[in-house]
């Protein structure tokens, strides 16, 4: 949602009981995220680096197995490069693993 | 943080495992906040209705029992109407229940 001139608050949750919340400043080409972590992804990251939409009944075991506490917060910036209007609902937006993306990721897109 | 001109991040989590990520917007008046909350306090709040800060092995006893998924998000917009500079670290700011404020808070303030 907008919460001032061109910047836009995004949040949810995710399969592991990670938290998100984001801002996409479109006015200056800054992201910053907030993202509170599990315990047990801090203790085991290599647990959840896949393409998670593949694996939520897992990423749920995971995140029931725990330990989730005490949460990790990490708060990132970083510098928007590329802005493009893909419409809503496209799932190919984000549709495989960082591993897999092309070698010349993001120069492929433009 | 800030995240863009006259636009703050804040972000914590709580000792009930409650995430916490809000947007103060200075330029407009406008507060917008995400508060991912584990699942037993959607299910008995009251549990949490007191100066949480007395009461933090309480409340991460209570953390760790859960249930803790899934979790709920909950976004609220706010119109801020008193803005005071009370220095840091300044734990009078808020030092008791809401249900322990005078009763012509906030205009006991101006």
């Amino acid at each position: 949602m907008r919460v001032a001139s061109e910047v836009y608050k995004i949040s949810w949750t995710e399969p592991t009981g990670t938290d998100v919340s984001l801002i996409v400043n479109l006015g200056d080409n800054v992201f910053h995220g907030t993202i509170f972590f599990p315990r047990w992804i801090i203790n085991n990251p290599e647990k959840t680096v896949c393409f998670q939409n593949d694996h939520i009944p897992l990423m749920n075991s995971y995140r029931d197995a725990g330990p989730a506490y005490p949460t990790e917060v990490i708060d990132e910036f970083a510098a928007i490069t590329f802005v493009r209007d893909c419409g809503t609902d496209n799932d190919t937006v984000i549709n495989c693993a960082a591993s897999e993306l092309p070698a010349n990721f993001p120069d492929n897109l433009r």
